[in-house]
């Protein structure tokens, strides 16, 4: 299989970014029909930031970070970096400090990576985002092939060059570049609707009324009683 | 099997709830004999929180949380709502920013959750504390029947409607209701104790000496050596 | 097998620990030939914690801590205590802030334990850093036999006496008496070298290129793309 | 609280476990609501055996056995003895040969454990089943109280003295005493369902016909394509 | 996102899938660059066979198995079906054996699934082999719209309807549908050369000779000594 | 640090082993005090082996098994060969079929490695039996230096060449070579006083009884009630 590097990528604009930044995975994720969410091995390395980006996908040998090495000058800035591995490397730091250093230089916004990450004090302290799936400091080799920009896996999910990142303390969730639109656009619609439902519940008003559970409740057989006596009146015997 | 809502249950006095949640964690555990401790993987979403307060329990089917919303009527002030669900939920997001709002408006002090709670950097920045088994944002369905304050087994533990939860970066423990009161003696006693330790030890004073330890250290034929040197020339024949 | 507890150790320069834990992890873990690192699953209990300083070390039987009891009179300010079990004790609060008052008293840096931890709210309370492999509260007994200052297994790495612990964010790693003068020599002309590298960095440089990697990259037979489209283009039928 | 022991329990009839037991796991649990199903970490230690019986429980400390030898004498013959411990004992070997042939001189058929079993070899050459969270060999104590025949929450479930017990290849589920007549009924229901839906499947017909799930898919809007090209030609500008 | 099932693949010639199974995965995987192997969390349910067909795949949403029904008539003799979902399924038992009945029906080979299976000793049984990775039996739904041969996510690795799929102890390899024949002429000269290897080994050679790592080990500076005596003899005051 | 191969080590004479080996893991872990375990995550990849002789130390850097090879001249007929590396590598299938036909040559009994495991049927075919911590096949490089027969930390615990290693299906037990004899006495000792009591059960006796567990009971206050009855009646108002 030929190993490859593709040095420019389609990005969507600016402004959807944007916009699905700000709406935050949970919205992006339920929004786009509950699909693209990355495994909850994905965890952010620091406290409540929220990104949304293009990304550039690398793809390495297990233990070895050559390519992402190869992938630093094909960021512009925005872009969000996804890295993967051909088998497990959640035991190697597979990026630390100074090719952080590097991508920040291209203006890169976060990485997003299915493998170990270290010197995470430091990147904090420098404020670059990551979520990961591990903290691990094995060191790692610099002599394999493998792709930027080609599809990649990453916490389980499909990745193409160009697809949109959401991540934030949820965790991470991809959208399709050519649904982005249609997911800014339902993610907004569900934005809205929940804005209703925090005015009904600011107004004193319970979700099993306004969401009309409690049909489904009766449907379903479920019984009410006033209390745990009531409960246990209302048993054959005498119950358990 | 019937499925069911207790609309009223016993709560224990406030302030039996404030003193034990100052008390914390490992005090209490300790203090009822070691006993109603949930496993380790519940953690708090939050540092530095701590509650107690009366459990109102909610038994969902794995993946679905209609039974969490019939159960936002039943909250009183003060309550600590118990979430946990036949067949696990730990890839669910279970709880949002929505449902706390309602619990919040209800004077919910607190939910504990042996399934997957979603929208943390929103209920942190709330001030709401949650501790749960995991982070995830998997869609749920609201159509399946389910309990409201019955018996319910959570982390490990078997919590009824109206027993003591107590919370905090230590983990979780449950206390009876109907040994709320030996409960928080006796962990008063074991407080009172450990602070004629903190004065020992602030004293200079040892602790393998004030609990006689150095008598169970020599019946158990432990050996003394001054350094490592000591003790090879100790070995029979020069050992390893 | 004798149980003993050796009183005192041989302990490196202070000025030698204030330097290799100002280099942290990483750096020296590479720096030694990438050797010495404990496994990832030891964690801070606080973020942006670094200390280095000569380990005293504990084994204890699965589910006891007498012997950490006896091990506080052995400590030296600037120790770094490291706590291992015979049989995993992973859910048992092995150490609680009482324990750590007493190891304060003593000038104890740090602790490193491959056992659970309690109290941790109130360990970073009173700024003792803690590395742990779990936080847990199931209660020990104090009544069975280990060692003090023997050689011990913690997270995968041997430790004995006097030999200098590392640690930070990215975790843990053990630096051998006898080599931690070569230790720190190598771990200074790491640290110079990546200096150089971010220079270079800082002025555009890519490490593509100032490492060479260009020719690795060739003689692997990556190929470069200027995009997708002419990726495709030079594929033989129409591939994916 | 009180530790204690409790001598007889209520046994449903031989004849109901026996059906129960040919029925399985995966059967019963569906027939019963989908309840009561231990969690997926409780494993055969054997391959192929399937039994049922009803409930001997018994809870101990964590790492100390005592209790499992005071319930030896509250078995009768086709008994399933339940165990479970206050604390994690997945590291313990909470039972071994010796207390598995006393189990068998008094006719026990199974051990269901949330705890660690040893001597595995030499249990399946004795032809005794058992399920359990883990193998393993730390020792344990034999000096502290728990309980017989309390109720127990055994790899997530509530189990009392007396439940019936049914554990095959797929797990384990427990039925309610005063559920079971209910449960076996419901059982045989599902069977006498299940060959109706197997004569069909041996007679040629697919069960996305006499499920009438045609329907579903249909009005879930899923799209039928003869093959991959002829997908693609439906997108409107060129697809992925 | 559109849903659909797309009815006929292309499938690669039945002896290219007779000659992969044979040579099995450890081989192919190698000989395709080390890449395409399945997570090992990927574990037959049965031990000894080994398999290889062309993919069918089905991507579910999470817990509910209505597109594994609209798969069967999709499969054609030989193929292997590939089972993943929307967000984990690995607590729920997504197949039984009345579905692996329809499937044996079709002729199909095997399944590999990222997600629960249950009823696994009926399975063994009727000889139909599985790869889960997990045996689970929480009950699915039948109501939500998926994919059937869409390209899917399993257990890491991407795989297209049509691609081969080659199981047997050591785990899940994918094969490209347009890379099988190289594939299969590099794992042919593979073989070819472990036999030879092989050869040298029956008559008596070393690895380290005939692989010629003596001079690799001489140049990593690897010293030899005759015994733990001599070692001790060469270090500089007494070593560790 | 220098990476080094010791040549020739000492062995404990042949009847030793067999005779740890016949007694078996448990026996020999209890006899020698409850020390020398590896964690449990070390698992047979076959059914019912039991081995015991002396062990060849191997340490590979994470991913190499250049140092396997070296390895192999240094074993004689008997050698139990111990395998750990550097960092993690249970995602690498760091010995297969190749090498075991080479190590079967020398005579080799068995392997225990702390690193994955290839070709598992071809092994189970070979009867050569492996104790492992993962069965994986992700590919290794053969170019680092590391250690044979020096000091390994394996699956948590310290082996060192030509101590014995019992491994069995509870697990595999380390017993230091000065302690063989001794740790074979009191092996014996406990076996013997095994069958007493196997005698007694076998006569009907029961453990509570010739343990005297009847008064730690009874110390304990562990109260006895005839039957659930008869502990409500017991009880101050009407409990639980």
């Amino acid at each position: 299989m030929e190993r490859y590097v593709v040095r420019n990528i389609d990005r969507p604009p600016q402004e959807l970014c944007a916009e699905l930044g700000r709406l935050g995975v949970a919205t992006v994720y339920e929004a786009q029909g509950q699909t693209g969410l990355m495994d909850d091995r994905m965890r952010p390395i620091q406290q409540d930031a929220s990104v949304c980006g293009p990304a550039v996908t690398v793809i390495c040998p297990a233990g070895d970070n050559l390519m992402l090495h190869a992938a630093v000058e094909c960021c512009q800035p925005g872009d969000v970096v996804v890295i993967t591995t051909e088998g497990e490397s959640n035991k190697h730091g597979m990026m630390g400090d100074l090719l952080v250093q590097s991508l920040l230089a291209r203006g890169v916004r976060a990485v997003i990576m299915d493998a170990g990450v270290r010197d995470t004090a430091r990147l904090r302290e420098m404020g670059f985002p990551v979520w990961t799936t591990s903290v691990a400091c094995t060191g790692t080799t610099k002599s394999k092939a493998g792709w930027v920009n080609a599809p990649a896996v990453c916490a389980g999910v499909i990745v193409e060059a160009g697809d949109l990142i959401v991540a934030d303390d949820d965790g991470v969730v991809v959208v399709k570049r050519q649904d982005a639109s249609k997911a800014l656009e339902a993610s907004l619609a569900r934005e809205k609707k929940e804005e209703g439902t925090r005015a009904k519940i600011a107004a004193g008003q319970l979700g099993v009324d306004f969401y009309g559970f409690r049909e489904v409740l009766a449907k379903l057989g479920v019984k009410y009683y006033d209390d745990e006596k009531g409960r246990r009146a209302s048993l054959p015997g005498e119950g358990k």
